[in-house]
């Protein structure tokens, strides 16, 4: 590039991934950025900024110089570099080294079905694939399916050596980088240059890949970062203000949406990382007390087995200041259980799809709420929320216009933004079906209140549809969960002659504490039509309480797997429907 | 456009100065966004933002169909729209109209002489000018010399009817916009439209007109509120996230630098805007306790005026938790006294000019240092600051490398970015000065700390070569400042037959603390010399205590003032030197 020309450097100075790696080292060289905890040993792991930045050069060097990874450019991706890792600080440098050279990142979700990684591990045509150790054992299994595709296989081990291994010319990972130098001379991208491709879960047909541009990921993580000046923050809340003293642990997979975006926002606040493999009970609380972890996200799912584990009390959480539980309804129960375990942990809901990279709607308290009661707040922070800074979401009905703030009508949620992803990748047939008319298309029904919110009601697939009219389930699912005794709920329509379908619901108990289908109806009576936030037609025909609920590969209730095995579930449920009348 | 295609809507979503506008509006239609105080009357007029924006429509409607503005695209400014205008609500409703719909604002800086002002209205080619009414006299002064370039006039006064003026077809402001649409359907415009075209202040030579577009300035936003999610709360200070419940005061003239950028991240965070017409410090006071000003941003001469007011006492400031004060170095004493005055004022320097729209530089408190003392960290706040997130800033040398971090060797700061203008408009010559080997040259002087803290030395045309050796004025001026006794101070250089030149500090004392130029001298030898901030030979030669200090258009201290009448001072000046050992 001529190096005296000015555009490239002023109106098109390229928003690129390389700002946020370059931040912490400049300011912090000596400091402590990233601490990983293997989750088998327990051994840790700390590096300096600069260590951390010389190993992602290393690597830059090692996948241009070894491994002959070609960049892309915009409309041509770079070569694929996918990985079969959880959060250590290898995938972290892969996270930077990759895109940063102008190659394109693969994050391979290895909770899929082996069918499924290997579907996308050649619909990808990933040139390399970076394996953790504890994962080789699935990688060999699906090798015979790949082995036309891949061409280098790289092991991640914190053990020297290699392995016994059916995977020919396999590389280790510290012995790649060693002789590298330690310095790269990162390009200027174009912005429009693709940094990663991730894969949809697949819940219907195939997997389908969404890119990402660098542009993108450097707009959604600044919008997010941004927000912090613009929350209110309530009144009962003790305020922080940690800045780049946060400290961030990684929990959701690297794997799952770019885990959820933290590998980059946090790279570029120079916040110490703390990665802890995959998610153990003890590692989870020998990190936070050891680190001083602030800052961490949780599903339902782990904030019951941290409150399940004996030892809890041995451990000083105490430096958790910011706790988000999302990704999923919070049942009441859990809800009362955690605030006394950890005092600072604030439920907040939220949306987003791999599409959406995946931040789309986030939990939001408005201006003037910030006097109400903890209740009310509470109760606020568990609709889905407001669309984030920067995007634009609408819930549209069938001819594409806004339906009225009304709280009642329903319609589907229809985005458009900076980071809302341009197409699926090798796939326009499929993405002509998300995206038409100037909107990305969600699948997702929901409704909106008289301040804005967006309250989700349903994925346009699972809404049941009785008589005339639609059933969202996941309100449903929501108000069932706020029960005392229950622990989870999911909803499903069940063939009627009567109705066309009928909603069941499936419902697993806190332990110790016995319910019967009348006291979950009984609940739903008085909490749901009493109030009026459900009508008497919606309450399930059907309740199947059972204690092993089917869940997809990143933690959310598989609907599918219930739909495929309805007698099961039919078998165990109680008919609740009142008759007609004669 | 096509609107089925999604890249316009997907990865080049247009990051527009609409965005912005569009935000409070649709979250906070009914509450107050706006309020405006008439310097002159005291009368207050209030928004909702729902009345806000359908003003701004309104605007945009009489633009486009009474006064034919044309819209821009890529490469080709869209007409020009002039103001001559304090901070009003009808310069914000200009703010956003004209870019919106494509054309190029021009604030015009009514501080500048006549002569520059016709100057720079005839090289934007403004098609029209909208003026306040206590602006009208200026106007109508130049209108000779801008008649054949433009060709409207609108006048702006919250009094209904015009004037007797010499300006031809002057239309009343609310006359314009009264029987326009209250809506607008606002256009996808391409973000690399130009959305304002603003003159420095032309200290040598004519202004030159640096362009920036709305994605530039989007840019600059957007990294000036994520800044809130770094930064770090010093432990003394009582950590406030007001979110968009922050009451901003825009003190910073809207025709000065974009305001400071104050009318994009308040409008975007919609807090409540409160607009004082210019500064008066009866309207200052009275403004912050009715409607609760929380932050507001002051210079120092600002701060020396509410020290003086009488009335003071009798208004409460509580509200204001944030006041910054910048744009040149505050004296010790005065600070002290706003210390005390403001018990939550905090002093912080910045960096910035035309051409960066302006953030550029800013103080920091970096990570490690939230639990250094008061003492400590004021001065770090002082120093000029690190650079701000996102641009790359570097301190090189003659041959384009950077300085060591080594708090002594000086360079020239250079910068690139996303919002550093592209051009001077219509003077590739002038651009061609500044914009080389891939990097804007500022033409200011500085040296770099150890921590990264650039610390602006001198300006290029300002610095003093005495002998061989480089006298950088600003760290003389920030250090003389520090004198209790003294209220301003300025050096130059003076020619001299022995030295080529010397330095003349000449200074300011505060009321009611006389000193003589041997105290001052001393105060330089103690803390100066002796810590080893400054050396022997950087003494000055000269001081001359004036009560008249030279102060440029924007209030900073006019050094070609002095150079050009440096008799005047030469008389009142003392010879400090030493004489030479024989």
């Amino acid at each position: 590039m001529d190096v005296t020309t000015y555009p490239e450097f002023s109106t098109n100075y390229p928003l690129l991934l390389t700002t946020f790696m370059k931040r912490p080292v400049r300011y912090y060289p000596d400091q402590i950025g990233v601490v990983y905890r293997n989750h088998v040993t327990g051994d840790y792991q700390r590096f300096t900024w600069r260590q951390w930045y010389q190993r992602v050069c290393q690597l830059a060097n090692a996948l241009q110089n070894q491994l002959h990874i070609q960049p892309g450019k915009p409309g041509q991706l770079g070569d694929r570099v996918g990985t079969m890792s959880y959060n250590t600080h290898r995938h972290l440098e892969l996270y930077y080294a990759a895109p940063c050279l102008g190659a394109t990142l693969h994050p391979i979700n290895i909770r899929l079905s082996e069918e499924h990684i290997a579907y996308t591990i050649n619909h990808a045509q990933d040139s390399v694939i970076f394996v953790d150790d504890t994962v080789l054992p699935l990688l060999e299994n699906i090798y015979d399916r790949i082995k036309d595709t891949v061409k280098h296989f790289v092991y991640m081990s914190d053990q020297p050596g290699l392995p016994q291994s059916k995977l020919p010319g396999l590389i280790a990972y510290e012995t790649l980088i060693a002789t590298e130098p330690k310095d790269f001379d990162w390009p200027y991208l174009h912005e429009d240059t693709t940094a990663t491709l991730c894969y949809t879960t697949g819940t219907t047909g195939q997997p389908k890949g969404a890119t990402f541009t660098h542009r993108q990921l450097y707009l959604m993580t600044l919008h997010g970062m941004a927000r912090q000046s613009i929350v209110n923050t309530p009144a009962f809340v003790d305020a922080d203000r940690l800045g780049e003293n946060a400290v961030p642990m990684l929990n959701t997979p690297l794997f799952h949406i770019h885990g959820w975006g933290a590998p980059f926002s946090t790279v570029f606040s120079a916040q110490k990382i703390v990665l802890p493999g995959t998610f153990t009970v003890r590692g989870f609380c020998e990190l936070v007390d050891r680190e001083k972890v602030t800052s961490v996200g949780i599903v339902p799912t782990i904030a019951a087995m941290l409150l399940e584990f004996k030892d809890f009390d041995k451990y000083d959480l105490s430096s958790l200041v910011n706790v988000g539980v999302g990704g999923g309804a919070l049942p009441l129960g859990l809800k009362t259980k955690l605030e006394k375990m950890l005092p600072n942990f604030r439920a907040g809901s939220g949306y987003g799809m791999t599409e959406t990279a995946p931040a789309a709607i986030g939990a939001f308290v408005k201006k003037h709420m910030v006097d109400w009661s903890r209740t009310a707040i509470d109760e606020v922070m568990v609709k889905t929320g407001l669309p984030v800074l920067g995007l634009e979401v609408e819930v549209v009905d069938g001819t594409g216009r806004p339906v009225p703030w009304d709280n009642q009508t329903v319609g589907e949620i229809a985005i458009r933004g900076p980071w809302v992803t341009q197409e699926y990748y090798r796939a326009p047939d499929k993405t002509a079906e998300v995206w038409y008319d100037g909107w990305f298309h969600t699948g997702d029904i929901a409704k909106v209140d008289e301040e804005g919110f967006v309250v989700i009601a349903d994925r346009l697939k699972d809404v049941i549809r009785s008589g005339s009219e639609m059933i969202p389930t996941l309100l449903l699912e929501n108000l069932i969960a706020m029960a005392d005794c229950v622990l989870e709920a999911l909803v499903v329509g069940v063939p009627d002659p009567v109705w066309g379908e009928k909603p069941m619901a499936v419902v697993s108990l806190r332990p110790g504490m016995p319910a019967t289908e009348e006291d979950i109806m009984d609940f739903l009576e008085e909490h749901g039509v009493k109030t009026g936030k459900i009508t008497k037609w919606m309450l399930p025909k059907l309740i199947a309480i059972t204690s092993d609920i089917p869940k997809t590969s990143v933690g959310k209730y598989n609907k599918k797997a219930v739909r495929d095995n309805l007698d099961r579930f039919l078998a165990i449920a109680k008919d609740m429907s009142v008759p007609l009348p004669v």
